[in-house]
């Protein structure tokens, strides 16, 4: 009793922690010294009584000295000289410290049971007999007599408990059957899955005589095996239907022994009790989150990875403390791999995915005996010892009353444990012990959670839970039967501060890009030249804001990706932690509305884009009057010199070949995003851990990648090549090699031609390609001539108002302008429309000539200031104007022309576009991406969905060309 | 002694197989009956002796009675009864079957050696003393005494051989020390790597008791543990230099037992004694390949893989046999991976490797006990029983007089031995055999060849060989030392009939190949209207040869790519196995080879377009005079109204524009074949394994890819999707959407230009582009009626012979007719050349615009036959011609246009020549892959390529058009 009360006081002593931390030394019996033995019901080194010294393997306190009676006498040896004689027994005061006597009588030895003043038998030593083929030593059951035979026997009138076998090679008790302290029958069924009711030789044989031989002899091995009986019936708990099995019975223990007091503080961990509940009581899950923090600083350097230490005290069945185990080398992962790919699940900060199909025939050969683990983190305390914290466990099958209350999502319902074993193949068997177990039980999915302490920066961890779920399996045909299994680690921070503030940026920026849509919307309106607010107008401004809402959409995605992929990889000091699947589902979802947006803008530009009023105006007039016939005597007649139409052919074919080049190469960009993803591996830095490596590793497979990171890795590079192909672009490929866009407006003006484009009703671009030369349309040595007098500057310049340079320019037209084309261009409606009537074809064509030729006179007289009414001058936008884009006056009586060295018209091609296309096709990369997780894939998809877009543009760009200069579409080439 | 000739015969009988077989039958210790025990030395059951009967593992054989003296009285108990009081010995005959007696002196049982006639311990029996720390019981030494404490003890006058140790836990050995039968005097010196000496404790206490236990006791494990000690020593042998270590202990022992025979009729393998050299003597490594076949027939089915049996006899150091392991779950394999992709090493036809790199300091702990193993293989009998073929090992460590013979390529050198250990961390230890050894030896190589038998169709295979190599270890610091090990399995046949039909179908190709080249070069010479054969002759015929043979190449290296993927992956019944890693240089090479040439071929074919005479004749005629002016008094002075060259610039800008189309879409033929290959997963068809499989698993990583069969995959896949390309583009893509080629023949019709092209000096093409309508310089009026008419079939056909549509020709012309027009066009050639003296810029323009006009008056006249002397005739080829590729008439007098139909003008632009083009682009993308074994980086490396050959094609062939025609480059966009 004072060895016990002892005991208690160092306990007390040395876990000074608060009463919730669930903290423990760490103690092995290796620490132990001789006078300690290891108790495997606290995990700590206690003092042997006097006279007792620890055995070898400390698990058990052997007597100093023994004690034998030779029928009268007592003998007493030393146990530190086992060769030395008996001798007679010293002086010792039997009524005190006599814990057990051994008693050799006729060269047997015989046992004989004492226990201490509180009933428990304390001390175990070796006692041998004969085996029962007679030629081994064995040592006999506790209590256990030798009979004439030299075999174990229980004295009569007692009863066999714990292992049933009297070979004695690991144990078992006898004693007295009164059972006066526990029911007298237990509940030995056992109800798996798909209500499979099982009888269960081991509960049969066991459960009775452990929980008799825990409460009575407190016998530790005893305890903890009706502790783990608790544990293989998912220690559910129902008093009222199941009022003897093996929790209750542990229950009823429990509160028979609250004299002992508890261990190491903790209130639901009894002294010489196994620690099977986390709490007392059910519905205390809140306080895991309560709990004091891990002091130590978690850190990510590339060098030496820190490591979650767990351990785990290891039981088996019947009750023996094996050893402490570490978690490393694929203890609690069933599914086999490598040991570098198993150990990595315990790398702090990396997240960890591990699942297989298991045949059941393998895990009944693998697993024919059960272990029970006591799961333990291993952290340095504040003063540098070694400590352990309990990991407390969720199991999901475990009933309270009838109820999965660990099911439930919120955590004030949860009942919390301890122990767990993976599988369990002992309980099913029902004849007899060796028999083929009729059902067991896997631990099929275990998945251990680290949460952040909100609200640090100092990398502190509360202790990791863990959640596990066990399969039923009806052993029906083991070798068919198969069993999938997962083992999973999760990091998790409380991200809500994270989800505000994105919530804030994104009202934010919806605001201004709703206001920004707003102007967009007026500009359009003001462009039109309608004032009224109708549906058309709401259609238009929704149209717009989709296109801004995109943007807003994919700033906050790409910048939520960039923060993880800066944050999270580039953390030395453990301070965020990445979203867990579940918690990216609101990402995923803005990166879809991004792409939808974006979509809808693109169509929406395509469409404006296929709609374009476009004609070229020929400037050149004949060159004079040609001799047709000189008829009879010396009547000349003469016609006019036909213009040739070819170098109109020419420039609508060029403008028709500009549509869909782009900025950048798409092909390139493909190609190179790949390369830098798969190639030179940055994909690899979308894994969900800490650590930044190009390089994959066979262990980095186990580590499923973050949909937040790939995103953010791939828009990334993604807009970073496209970025630096445009510079390309602007700065060598246009300069150096081929700028296409000045090229045509190049040909515009030594063809002679403009270009007036209305992208609005009242408002477009016009090309100015007036040849300085006055006519173009003559032969190779004209044409050579008046280039080469162009290369010496000894023409004038091409600009539109005279000695200027500037040929491009924005146009915003008078409505009456607008009037006066449309109502020339009309006949060619009729043509297209069935409802007019057209006598026939020829007179079709004819009419197209009409409008074209007139077209052509009228945009060029008005070009040349020569409708009085319909007058324009050319100035420049102001600053705000270029800002907002957006007119702030609108053209009242004359046109305006804007200079415009920008070449805004490229807005009509794909080219002006370029931002648009550039983030449309990234998105559609990254939308692929995150539905297949494949890059290759991804690539491959927005390829041919490039070439749609691309197909359908320049087919319908072709017709709308062809349809509204009135040029034959086979000219477009 | 009865009973060894019983074992020998029944050994005899049992194993009829002829001589060389080295076959056995396997049986392990649970076949063996009661009465019979298991020889570790033949590793088959032996019947003992009268009154004995096997012990329970059937290790050892176990008296049927046991013999016990009391002082006097002769004791003999049953020992099926062990449980029986002791009772007077029954009469036996002790001279004869007395093998070994225990005698019972004072409570203590003391064993006496007794040994059978020939001086063999043939039984053991347990003899149990106390532990030194008095509290176990132990079982004493054979020969030892166990002293009045109880203890074990070598009686005096004798040494303890074999274990050393009197714990006796397993063993060892008393015997007298008298050396009468082996040398005083033994090396227990190990010469390690770079020539590290390591007196070795192990064989310092066991070489020289263990050897002459073995020869004087013929004590099994003794004989076993000498023959360990060979092996640790690379079962080196040098009579000369070191007559006395552990190999030439053993070769003595051998010699001197050669009375008790050969084990299974095996020469090399003595009764008794482990078999360690696969043959008597040094160079028979031939006979390897004469060994007699498996009768198994090696199938592939999907559904059950055969598997290649390996079964090991697994010793430890001190020679007791532990067990009959299998190869499989990783007992050869040093790295650690999941078990089935350790596994998939054995089944059969699948080339396996495994490298990594260890740690030094993990071996040690690991392996700190040596194992030995027998490696066997085991297959069905003829009938129906399981039996073992002996495995040779070639140890390339194994020196034979200081001479690696091993090393050899030729087989006749080597010196093939049995036993082989994984890592020995016990013979380098040299204080005692506690201490960290000085050095380890590692078995870092390890490879098994399996050869098909030769001109086999059958699936059969001689006995697989292993290789082994062991890599010396000096321990230093075994944290940071590291060792890189291998193991790989590869499967052989005698390809030479293979080479042979290769070379053969080279050769016949290749002189083919010269006979085509020399039609062609034939052709060139007309065509360049040059006689002679010169220098340029040859230096064109070796061009073309270059080409063809590059076809050659290519056919047959296709070709093996298809027959491997046919046969090795189609197989049902072994019958091909793929070339090795070595082999497969032929293949690279041609290749190679097929690359190089094509990329010759592509060089000249890209330098014949880039050089080719090329004219656009303008039929366009003035219309008409112009009036000028009227000066004076109604004089009217006239010009030709000027023909406006815009039509030119257009049909020019369009031939500019399709000198790189082709008839595959590159792109979508490099993402098409990485689809196939790496999504839809055909890459994983070329593992070197007989099984077709699509989808890639875990385990088929450890699987080699065959080179030769990705080079087949790669190919057939891309010309198929390049066939289906070029069929997709013929009849659907160029029908129904776009022909670019028939476009560019339409706009010279409706242009009215004509273009002539000039391949050759005197051979080239021709495009009648005459429009029907006699004029199209004209306005969109006229132009539109012209089209309609023509739509209408109002006018003309197009063709050149009038009520013809053939409008692309063939021309082949006469001398006279290139003189004349190299005559027009010299002026050009010196405004380029700086030699000729002009004048100023203006004169050069001067001279260009004089030779366009007239090359353009010339060439219209002569198509319009106004040329007398120049004239032509319009014909159709022969079939003949059309098959040669070659014009068998030359023209003399008249120049020849032939019909053309194929629009082979196509020929020097890329669209022509679009097989060249996808087979070089193919050889490119494989000799990358081949390089770097990444469809992926091959494919963006292919891109790239395309990409700068299109770039340069397009620049220059953009120089070359306005250099020849008088173009202005601006106008080619």
């Amino acid at each position: 009793m004072a060895t016990r009360v002892l005991c208690l006081l160092l306990a007390l002593i040395r876990s000074p922690s608060p009463s919730q931390s669930f903290s423990l030394p760490f103690e092995s019996a290796e620490n132990c010294t001789k006078k300690q033995w290891f108790d495997i019901s606290q995990m700590i080194c206690v003092p042997c009584g006097p006279h007792q010294h620890a055995s070898d393997d400390a698990t058990i306190t052997a007597a100093d000295a023994r004690l034998y009676t030779n029928n009268a006498n007592i003998f007493f040896v030393d146990a530190d000289e086992p060769g030395s004689p008996f001798h007679p027994a010293e002086p010792v005061n039997l009524q005190q410290e006599l814990l057990k006597a051994e008693v050799f009588l006729g060269g047997r030895w015989l046992f004989e049971e004492l226990s201490d003043l509180s009933g428990r038998v304390l001390v175990d030593g070796p006692h041998q007999a004969v085996t029962q083929d007679g030629w081994n030593c064995i040592m006999c059951p506790i209590g256990a007599i030798i009979d004439n035979n030299g075999r174990c026997q229980c004295p009569s009138g007692q009863i066999l408990g714990l292992l049933g076998s009297l070979d004695g090679s690991t144990g078992g008790l006898c004693f007295l059957n009164r059972p006066k302290d526990l029911t007298s029958s237990v509940t030995t069924d056992i109800v798996y899955g798909q209500g499979l009711k099982v009888s269960s030789a081991w509960f049969a044989t066991h459960l009775k005589a452990s929980a008799i031989a825990c409460l009575r002899f407190a016998n530790l091995t005893a305890c903890q095996a009706v502790g783990n009986m608790c544990v293989m019936i998912m220690n559910s708990i129902d008093m009222v239907t199941t009022p003897n099995d093996a929790c209750t019975l542990y229950d009823t223990i429990f509160k028979k022994t609250v004299s002992l007091g508890n261990t190491h503080s903790i209130p639901s961990w009894r002294i010489n009790l196994p620690w099977l509940y986390f709490d007392t009581q059910y519905g205390f899950g809140n306080r895991l989150i309560d709990q004091e923090p891990f002091q130590t600083i978690y850190h990510f350097k590339s060098s030496k990875h820190m490591e979650l230490q767990f351990i785990l005290a290891k039981y088996d069945a019947q009750g023996f403390f094996l050893k402490w185990e570490k978690a490393t080398g694929g203890t609690l992962q069933l599914c086999p791999d490598t040991l570098p790919r198993l150990n990595i699940a315990y790398i702090f900060g990396v997240t960890y995915q591990q699942s297989c199909t298991l045949s059941v025939s393998k895990l009944l050969s693998k697993y024919d005996k059960n272990h029970f683990y006591d799961i333990y983190i291993l952290y340095k305390g504040e003063d540098g010892e070694d400590k352990l914290r309990a990991v407390a466990i969720r199991n999901l099958n475990l009933q309270y009353n009838g109820k999965f209350v660990n099911r439930d999502k919120m955590m004030n319902t949860w009942y919390l444990t301890r122990r767990i074993f993976l599988v369990d193949t002992l309980s099913g068997r029902e004849m007899n012990l060796d028999s083929q177990p009729k059902a067991i039980r896997v631990a099929s999915h275990i998945k251990i959670s680290v949460i952040l302490v909100p609200n640090t920066l100092q990398g502190k961890v509360i202790p990791p839970m863990m959640t596990i779920s066990y399969t039923d399996i009806q052993i029906q045909n083991p070798e068919q039967q198969t069993v999938s299994v997962s083992f999973s680690v999760e990091y998790q921070m409380d991200l809500i501060t994270a989800f505000q503030n994105t919530k804030i940026a994104l009202g934010f920026l919806s605001g201004l890009s709703a206001i920004y849509s707003m102007i967009k919307t007026a500009t359009w309106k003001k462009r039109v030249g309608s004032p009224m607010i109708d549906i058309p107008t709401v259609l238009k401004f929704l149209l717009f804001y989709a296109g801004d809402l995109a943007n807003t959409f994919f700033i906050v995605t790409f910048g939520t990706g960039i923060y993880w992929l800066i944050f999270f990889k580039g953390q030395r000091v453990l301070s965020v932690l990445l979203p867990t699947p579940n918690q990216e589902i609101h990402f995923i979802s803005s990166v879809a509305s991004a792409f939808t947006l974006k979509f809808i803008q693109l169509l929406h530009k395509l469409g404006n884009q296929l709609t374009v009023d476009i004609f070229f105006i020929d400037w050149e007039r004949p060159k004079g009057k040609i001799v047709k016939s000189i008829a009879g005597g010396g009547d000349i007649k003469t016609a006019p010199a036909p213009v040739s139409i070819w170098r109109t052919y020419f420039v609508a074919n060029e403008w028709n070949n500009i549509q869909t080049i782009r900025k950048i190469n798409p092909i390139f960009q493909l190609l190179t995003v790949i390369f830098f993803l798969e190639i030179a591996g940055f994909a690899n830095l979308a894994t969900m851990d800490p650590y930044s490596k190009l390089t994959s590793s066979a262990e980095s497979s186990a580590i499923p990648p973050s949909r937040i990171l790939r995103f953010g890795v791939a828009t990334t590079i993604w807009l970073l090549v496209g970025f630096m192909q445009i510079i390309f672009c602007a700065s060598i490929y246009e300069r150096f090699v081929e700028d296409r866009i000045s090229q045509f407006i190049d040909v515009c003006s030594v063809s002679n031609i403009s270009v007036i484009i209305f992208s609005h009703k009242c408002f477009g671009y016009y090309i100015h390609g007036r040849s300085v030369h006055g006519h173009s349309d003559t032969n190779m040595e004209e044409m050579n001539l008046n280039l080469k007098r162009e290369a010496e500057n000894l023409c004038g310049q091409r600009g539109l108002v005279p000695n200027t340079e500037i040929e491009t320019f924005q146009i915003f037209i008078t409505s009456k302008l607008r009037e006066q084309y449309d109502k020339i261009r009309e006949p060619l409606n009729w043509i297209r429309s069935p409802g007019h009537l057209v006598n026939n074809a020829e007179d079709a064509v004819e009419q197209r000539m009409k409008a074209y030729n007139t077209t052509n006179r009228f945009l060029g007289s008005f070009i040349d200031h020569a409708l009085r009414d319909m007058d324009y001058i050319v100035q420049d936008k102001l600053l705000l104007e270029r800002i907002m884009g957006m007119e702030l006056h609108e053209p009242i009586d004359k046109t305006i022309f804007y200079n415009d060295e920008k070449l805004s018209f490229t807005d009509i091609l794909y080219y002006g576009n370029e931002e648009t296309l550039l983030i449309f096709d990234m998105l559609f990369f990254c939308i692929v991406d995150l539905a297949t997780q494949n890059f290759f894939f991804a690539s491959f998809l927005t390829y041919v969905q490039q070439k749609i877009f691309q197909f359908i543009r320049n087919a319908a760009g072709r017709k709308n060309l062809a349809a509204k200069t009135l040029i034959d579409e086979r000219f477009l080439l």
